[in-house]
């Protein structure tokens, strides 16, 4: 696994530290980063010295191609030329996205990459994995056709997930709500997935279960649910903020009076295990679907515990070839892009087109 | 004030029991609904018999037209006619919503309604205004510009926010993040609020800060969040959703052991204050804007409280001549209507077009 230790909030010394513990647990991983901030942090992960970060870059397409030597770019073009199974970045998103399409490129047949979030739930054991979480801010409908079935291979192969029931996040859950894109997608979901022709194949990958509300994101009616970027970012910042503010709002209440306080105090394991089974970092971040290769996004605030998970099931992906059984899912489905589709200037940041 | 009582889940004698408060406060109330079933319950209120409801109808705009003896389309001919000066809908939002652009219809240069809610958050003392939650799934850019002024006039008239801030919701704080449509109405928002002619009437009216994620809603960073009925409706139904399922989590961890159940009952009463805090009956639930009336949208699970609460605030909102004020704020931003556009068949259900 590569991996780009610039770009997180607590350093580069916080990635190596994560490294060093997935390394302990048998991951062969090159580090690309500042070699002498990092010092002997890295364990026995492999440290190649890439002190430029473009993490934080304005323009992530640009600064991609002018800045070769930057650790993103390094840490994918090793991936790219098979020195590496599988990138993970700790810096910005939109830094890692370009590095990833100018060189590692799009898998055969597929429209787009999209980011895949699995989001820990206290209602079930197992995340609710959302995509597109910011990847790509316009849609077509193909593309959150290809998101769904993306998504359900990353459910079964990353979460163990059988037979994942997938959802289109929409307005409404009648089949007749929805914008334009929503609704074409979900008519050509169901004729993917329903009674005509393929249907032994397609069906048998995932159930699509047709439109979900919001509400009904965080109860687990779905085990993939598929939007666009721009909502898809809107959702998962909302969660994150919403659980925030309730939880601050809740330890604010326990701290009011003398009474409730001890309340708080009594409450606090049980509150500790709710916290823990929401843990973000246990979920090694958001992945990066629709590649050639896999490629983990862990959030930039994480610890090395989370850069550890991050690089562990970038591996897991790499070893299980997540890849390649995402376009065996595609091409069950009859969903893999058949003819060369123009697409707009930049939207592919050059990637191949097959 | 025109209440349709039929559609609410505790049914039609809950909504006169909420009519019965309302009017028992002063407030002139006619109720439109089934006179047998809602008997001596609402007091003092007018009851008009219109036992037939739309509230479930799957094709509000049709069924509109088809049925005029309908409650919801009965109580909005009432406020046509000014036999009331705002329209409480307690049944489907989609029926209300047609019946009134098909009775009471738009305002003047208003080029679509939305559906603004107030939603508490624990982090402040007053609510953030969404907009739009549900009214248009697509929208085009000078909508959202309209929706920004609407919202504004809401929460200084019905909020009493002297000059919100205004924001688009969108994937990333930078100006330029967001989809095309977002991006367009940020730079029209921000050419009239900013140093360009008009600057002393319109940057008077609100404060445009620009665009802010969805981690930014729960903690105030806006008084009114602008976004298309889509991806609003999406945000409403989650905000609830999360709140709605880390609350349950919470509260089931309290009980998974004799100590927490403790420390849970000595919380109670300041978890107490907490929900009375966030409880979305004392809005009165969403409200309809750019109308040449308001209507007022209470929730369907709402209680008599609630009901009560939805028609105080339309009586409010009339009183104060809402209308008027986002008609004044709009034509000092230079923001309506200027010339008849063309719009999509059906998009306006035959409102008059200016």
């Amino acid at each position: 696994v590569a991996v780009d230790a610039n770009g997180a909030d607590l350093g580069p010394r916080e990635v190596a530290a994560g490294a060093a513990m997935a390394a302990a647990d048998g991951v062969r991983v090159l580090v690309f980063g500042p070699a002498e901030e990092i010092g002997d942090t890295a364990g026995a992960a492999e440290v190649i010295d890439a002190p430029v970060s473009i993490a934080k870059s304005a323009d992530p397409a640009r600064t991609v191609r002018s800045t070769p030597e930057a650790s993103i770019v390094q840490a994918a073009r090793a991936v790219a030329a098979g020195e590496a199974g599988a990138l993970v970045s700790a810096g910005g998103t939109g830094a890692a996205l370009a590095a990833s399409l100018f060189n590692i490129k799009r898998a055969r047949g597929i429209y787009r990459p999209a980011l895949a979030l699995p989001l820990p739930t206290p209602a079930r054991a197992r995340p609710v994995t959302l995509l597109d979480v910011g990847a790509n801010t316009e849609v077509r409908p193909e593309h959150l056709v290809q998101f769904a079935f993306m998504g359900a291979a990353f459910a079964q192969a990353m979460l163990g997930i059988p037979r994942p029931r997938v959802a289109l996040l929409s307005n409404g859950e009648e089949a007749q709500r929805g914008s334009e894109t929503v609704l074409e997608a979900h008519r050509e979901l169901a004729r993917l997935t329903g009674g005509s022709g393929r249907k032994d194949s397609a069906a048998a990958l995932l159930e699509f279960i047709g439109n979900i509300e919001g509400g009904q994101v965080p109860t687990g009616a779905a085990d993939v649910v598929v939007t666009d970027g721009f909502t898809g970012n809107i959702a998962l910042k909302l969660i994150e903020g919403v659980s925030g503010t309730v939880l601050r709002a809740i330890r604010d209440a326990a701290l009011s009076s003398p009474r409730s306080r001890v309340g708080g105090a009594l409450m606090r394991p049980a509150l500790g295990s709710f916290r823990a089974a929401i843990d973000p970092e246990a979920q090694g971040g958001a992945y990066l679907l629709g590649l050639r290769r896999l490629g983990v996004i862990p959030h930039g605030r994480f610890t090395h515990r989370g850069f550890a998970q991050a690089i562990l099931r970038a591996n897991w992906g790499a070893a299980d070839d997540l890849v390649e059984r995402t376009h065996r899912t595609l091409h069950a489905a009859g969903a893999l892009k058949v003819s060369p589709v123009p697409e707009r200037p930049g939207a592919a940041a050059g990637a191949a087109s097959t």
